[in-house]
């Protein structure tokens, strides 16, 4: 197909289509003549996963075209994928290193759900900057609070791996993931404010 | 007690503190000369929740603004309250508006899990987009897996009204709102992440 109907089919702008060329988020298609080129389902499926990531999952360019190059890569590694993603997705930016006993907090936390979290795992100091924040704000939720927002967490969690465990092509199960902590975080913090909505109206009438 | 001790005692560089007080984040001091300002635990306060709102929560300095101005305001109200708050935290950019059919499936979920949304509320389209994407990405996941993220966002929420049923005084409420809003939705994605990784390890030795 032409870069028309390309853009028409997914819903992509034009000169969008040809940003993302250049920058190398969609491969070029093939050449019909020196000025145009010819598109197939690859480059529409690669938009789409494109716009899902960007326009819904809040990435920057630059951020999905780090994690699309390691989708991409001939050595594809789970590791440095996730590695990656979290970079690209809301990465903390001016908060301070947690102090050690911000760290402690983090780790009894961890330890009670029976999670496993590398001492050097920038998830642990993020973890603790979190809690850290949350205890600065002189409304510090009690630790009920935090341990049942744990247990919901771990509960999809496992329900992603359930999820990914269903593929067995490793290019499936890498774009899986990347949607997976994409999309899916994007999902549930929507479907959280539903919840809360909901109950609002229920309690409250508004 | 002084600017300087003020910066100390937050961790917020003086020009930040500066920076907040002219773009109205941050009340004046009292005046002791033409030159100097002398501030008090309400100014501590306030910066501890200017910094968990930006740099934990993510928001930008205009967004915090705005969610504190309407914390501030003579007559808060709990609705505007809620929607600058939304707007503030990560919103959408240029995500197309949804189809008809994609609404349709954002309220069969809601009415699934006997939520109830305004039609007219932004987090009905919210969520219609968010389905939408995941499903063009080509790896949809199936409505039993978007059930249980269904499940934990609801049992989230309803402990997040609980903890605020604790609390009388309306600035208190106001308060805890948002900081859960802004951070409860930081801290449920980094434990997901934290239980996603644990998972791994456990599963997959990495």
């Amino acid at each position: 197909m032409r870069i028309s109907e390309l853009s028409q089919r997914s819903g992509v702008p034009v000169p969008s289509i040809k940003f993302y060329l250049r920058e190398g988020l969609l491969h070029r298609g093939e050449l019909t003549s020196p000025n145009q080129a010819r598109y197939d389902e690859s480059h529409l499926n690669r938009l789409r996963l494109v716009s899902a990531l960007t326009e819904v999952g809040g990435l920057s360019v630059a951020g999905a075209r780090d994690v699309l190059q390691a989708i991409d890569s001939d050595e594809p590694n789970l590791d440095d994928l996730m590695g990656v993603t979290l970079k690209a997705v809301q990465p903390f930016t001016g908060a301070p290193e947690p102090t050690e006993a911000e760290l402690a907090e983090a780790d009894a936390l961890t330890e009670r759900h029976n999670w496993y979290v590398h001492p050097d795992s920038p998830l642990r100091a993020e973890l603790a900057r979190v809690l850290s924040a949350l205890h600065s704000t002189g409304l510090a939720p009690d630790w009920e609070w935090i341990d049942d927002y744990a247990r919901a967490a771990d509960a999809v969690a496992h329900r992603d791996h359930d999820y990914v465990g269903n593929f067995t092509e490793l290019d499936e199960i890498l774009k899986t993931v990347v949607v997976g902590t994409v999309l899916g975080e994007r999902l549930l913090a929507t479907l959280r404010r539903v919840a809360q909505a909901s109950e609002a109206h229920r309690r409250y009438g508004i």
